[in-house]
């Protein structure tokens, strides 16, 4: 194998009751890259199209998550990168998760997967901490094992892929303004309350039940967000309104998609997602906020091979 | 149905990283307790052996959470309580849950079953409420509904039975010492930080993965609770050599039982549990605490009828 393009998709963390540790991967909206070997050694980001981003490798997350699995995995050969950006940037669905674990995803490919994909999680971190300035996987994970993932620890890596009910379908939409993660970061508080917390964990252990009982009433009782929403919501325009309205048309759940300014909804079946999706745009419309929109099932596999 | 004799059982609570939501139920410690139909109406508590606690109606667990009941299901006869003790109050194995769920489980067979044990769980809580001055339903939701359950919510009552692997023995110390809930409450602080929250619930969501995938080893890596076992420990003799003890021999997990002073330790089939009780009894035994111990498969029963 010589090359690979593959496609690596969005995905949303932080879903609500599992702040820093719940996060599912889309299947409509994601990245395309092509990873070739070359016979120079190193890696060099050849071109980037759909957005501004740095080719300079330890300036790029991409290069510095694959100069982190090739630090721990020599080879003789290098490689050379193309990505083409269609998840912007600061937008809340794992932009900078999509590009790190789609290169260590191909990188593994091309060297006889040395790693799974459990294994490809702790490289993928490292271009997330250069985009966010902190390791996280609660995106990364569910880009490189599909569907919904539970990260219980980063340090070691201990990620737990759980099961789902098909009928699931995300409804994701990206309000085009600007709010960095570091930013979204620095506005929570280091503490919370006891009962908070208590009722965070007593909602996503429920959660947890609720995936794997198929429990869709249960789901919606539990996907509340008591600690990180009240704060992060503000930032985002309308969070209240848009909120009330999608449960009102029988989203499952409402909350921010990673630390925003993208919110998710979930819901039971395409029907509802479409109606969801439809009244979310009639409220984002008057807004006039430009605004893109996807209506996603749960992507069980992640990462997709194009063409090799 | 003139009188029903029953078994209601003790009960583990605040399991590790599920403090306050999670707990699962024992099956050979609990008190019996005979409840008869009188022509008269009200409530009288005739006979409490084991155990110098109150007869008045008013001053007793039981009593409370039978009125509780009987005020939202009204009759016309009465009821005579016999209450034979075998759970100490103040143990940390859920005496009073055993007594308020037990005499609502009793009265609800003796009325024809106007209730589901779900609901029976707001009129126990009322017994809990006397003897530990809160609302909690972590001890008398697994003695209603058997096995391992989660308290997604008390207002309103959530409360969800977990499935767990029939291999699990729960071993379970109670250092006859005085602790007393109210005080061992008090010594929580009111804010946690953020960070070991998040821990809290990523630990806690995992263990609850375990159980329905009945995966031990996950069970093992997520049985932590960094928020409540680091203070309340403190008031448990040797409670960290207890604990490295056990672990060294095999246990899954080891933590306070309810606040304590009762410890418990979680294991993999009857012939590691026979061996982790026997160091902690050794352990014990040389600190010349007395002390008492059991070894107990989970009871996805709960309540069970001796006779009626």
């Amino acid at each position: 194998m010589k090359y690979i393009k593959i496609f690596s998709p969005g995905s949303v963390a932080n879903v609500s009751c599992g702040f820093d540790v719940l996060g599912f991967c889309l299947d409509n909206i994601g990245d395309e890259m092509l990873i070739s070997k070359t016979k120079a050694p190193g890696i060099r980001i050849s071109k980037i199209t759909g957005q501004d981003l740095p080719m300079e490798v330890k300036k790029n997350v991409a290069g510095v998550a694959a100069k982190a699995m090739l630090k721990y995995h020599p080879v003789k050969f290098g490689f050379e990168i193309e990505i083409h950006k269609k998840i912007k940037p600061g937008s809340g669905i794992g932009s900078s998760a999509a590009s790190a674990a789609g290169v260590v995803f191909g990188i593994n490919e091309l060297i006889g997967k040395p790693f799974s994909n459990h294994e490809l999680i702790r490289f993928a971190m490292e271009g997330e901490a250069l985009a966010s300035g902190s390791y996280h996987a609660d995106n990364v994970a569910p880009v490189l094992m599909g569907g919904f993932t539970l990260v219980r620890s980063i340090k070691p890596i201990d990620v737990i892929k759980l099961p789902y009910p098909s009928e699931l379908r995300a409804i994701v939409l990206h309000p085009k303004i600007e709010l960095r993660t570091m930013h979204a970061r620095e506005i929570l508080k280091d503490k919370v309350s006891l009962e908070k917390a208590i009722s965070q964990w007593g909602n996503l252990a429920a959660f947890i039940s609720a995936l794997y009982t198929k429990d869709f009433d249960l789901m919606s009782r539990s996907l509340v967000d008591e600690i990180v929403e009240p704060v992060r919501s503000l930032l985002i325009p309308e969070f209240e309104t848009i909120k009330k309205a999608v449960i009102k048309e029988g989203a499952l759940g409402f909350g921010i998609s990673g630390s925003g300014p993208s919110v998710y909804a979930l819901a039971k079946g395409s029907k509802n997602g479409n109606r969801i999706a439809y009244k979310m745009k009639s409220i984002i419309n008057q807004l006039g906020i430009d605004f893109d929109i996807y209506i996603s099932k749960i992507n069980n596999q992640g990462i997709k091979i194009i063409s090799d």
